[in-house]
């Protein structure tokens, strides 16, 4: 279509997150544009506000509720204590969940969207494996239980960073934040993205994140757009920086320094604190609160649930691998990153 | 600027409030066009989400706490428990109101930005005249508590609907919200616009509606957006309904239904209540929850107070005068309205 002169409006956000690239390339080639408002959560204008309401601000961080089925499945087992399977079925039968959840619940469909909006925030060719992802599949009630005790909200959050130095971090994964900020209470099939622009701070969009009529809505404010031939913005805000440019901004999840919850299982026995807590001085990893619970585990465990300052990604890894060498400890830890969205606050 | 071929990009409110609709024709008479980002809620870019992302709704209504002093003085009423004069001076202190604040506290600005969020969303002439106006300079931080203790938590709310019948109404007033609705969460000096779109349902919008920055960001999206020659919908969508179609469409005040809080100061003596609630009755008003306070007020009166079902305001109003005449009411009645805030919920 581009190539024979045609413009191109599209709700398609995987063949944008996919193929954006050369498809942005094509459309500035032949002179045309790709509209694509409702690739990115329904309704709510927020492709039109990152490109055009917020072209004088330099985007310093995004952090998004993107995913109708994952916000809905927290919710539900936040709320009403559902186990995740429990909240899932819910979910299909409500229509909030296809048969097959894959691409939703494992994170691909948050990456599709951040992949397309970190691309116009940041102004940089995208690729989705710049984009580190883990999904909510594997979280517990248990967890949500306890981080909920320390003051935190789990969300799988799609999260976009450009760091002091440069470098651009784009990651979607299970995300306690606290109770009491914009986005923990933004419940059910909603969504809503929280965007830092350098000059007017924090602005954040909330609604529909899909449905027909949500997505119809801003499929037509593009063929208005297009139609009206308003849409030249995008070949300048589309003229993105080439992968070559982007690659070597990409940082390492490695190196990422976040705030993290731990839950290890331990043998109710004396020593158990001195050996774990070894452990993440080792790593130099500082804690920031700890409780253990009086649930029971298997094979007579309890959970000492933890919460660290922040620390690189790369030395939490390494201290959950020599934790679950601990004797006292059994099984595999589980870890949740905390992520602290900063409050534009007076 | 116009007459002479130049484009105008305005930060102006009172400008626009009071002359736009000259200003607007003006600018199509002379294919040029007024790009106004930045005079309603700051770097929150809500024009151009009405006029472009959401083109494709018929906006059936909007609720926006648009006016950040008057945020500021409500929320530190609430939270601190500070009295009117009190948290005003604090405001006027940290630079978030002026050394007269009259035409924040009093309800004017937030009626300039009702009135051209709601010219470009019902796409009508409309005039300051047309809106209803009340301040916040009279409420007391009793009627913040008693409210409180019945749920709602109070805001000064610009309110733009348009009704069954095709009616439109336009609104300023404090209203008391209920606690857990988006807006309620929205404090100190924050803005935030719930705008509910026949196909998109609710989209909140967010941010600063004032400072240097935030202003700056959107007079620098209005700059970019013009200079690329992207404002042409200017003239489809500044194309609004002349005064003469819209003056029959404006809703009386008096006709609104609303829900009502009411405050009377009562002697404590025999058969108060079968008196104030004989007067409501009289006027087809019932109350939905009513609490007797033991706080005593002048005159050895305790405060009673009333949240009533949904009833007209001109009927309200007559009961309020009634009450005013009974005996055992000291002083006038106090009456802050309860918004009923749509919910988009499944």
């Amino acid at each position: 279509m581009l190539a024979s002169g045609k413009d191109v409006v599209t709700a398609n956000k995987a063949l944008l997150a996919e193929h954006g690239n050369e498809l942005y390339r094509a459309a500035r080639e032949n002179g045309r544009c790709i509209a694509f408002e409702a690739s990115c959560a329904g309704g709510m204008p927020i492709v039109s506000a990152i490109r055009t309401g917020l072209a004088g601000n330099s985007i310093n961080s995004m952090y998004g509720i993107v995913n109708g089925t994952c916000n809905y499945v927290l919710s539900n087992m936040t709320a009403r204590n559902q186990d995740f399977a429990e909240a899932l079925a819910e979910a299909q039968a409500k229509g909030y969940a296809e048969a097959d959840p894959t691409l939703d619940i494992c994170g691909g469909d948050s990456a599709h969207k951040l992949a397309i909006l970190a691309s116009i925030a940041f102004g940089y060719e995208i690729a989705l494996d710049d984009i580190f992802v883990e999904g909510i599949e594997g979280v517990s009630i248990d967890d949500i239980r306890y981080g909920g005790e320390m003051g935190y909200c789990l969300k799988l959050l799609a999260i976009g960073q450009r760091h002091e130095d440069g470098k651009i971090s784009l990651r979607v994964h299970p995300s306690f934040i606290a109770k009491d900020c914009s986005l923990a209470r933004v419940v059910g099939p909603f969504n809503a993205v929280s965007v830092f622009g350098s000059a007017v701070g924090e602005v954040m969009f909330y609604g529909r994140g899909a449905g027909m009529m949500p997505t119809a809505s801003a499929v037509v404010a593009d063929i208005i757009d297009v139609a009206l031939g308003n849409s030249g913005t995008t070949f300048e805000h589309l003229n993105l920086r080439s992968r070559s440019e982007t690659l070597p901004l990409m940082e390492e999840m490695d190196n990422l320094v976040s705030r993290a919850y731990i839950r290890i299982m331990c043998k109710d026995m004396p020593g158990v604190v001195a050996q774990w807590s070894r452990v993440l001085a080792d790593h130099d990893i500082s804690i920031s609160g700890a409780i253990q619970h009086e649930d029971t585990g298997p094979d007579n465990t309890v959970p000492v649930v933890i919460a660290t300052h922040p620390a690189r990604q790369k030395n939490i890894s390494a201290a959950l691998e020599d934790m679950e060498q601990l004797e006292v400890v059994g099984g595999k830890p589980i870890c949740i990153r905390i992520v602290d969205i900063p409050e534009d606050k007076d």
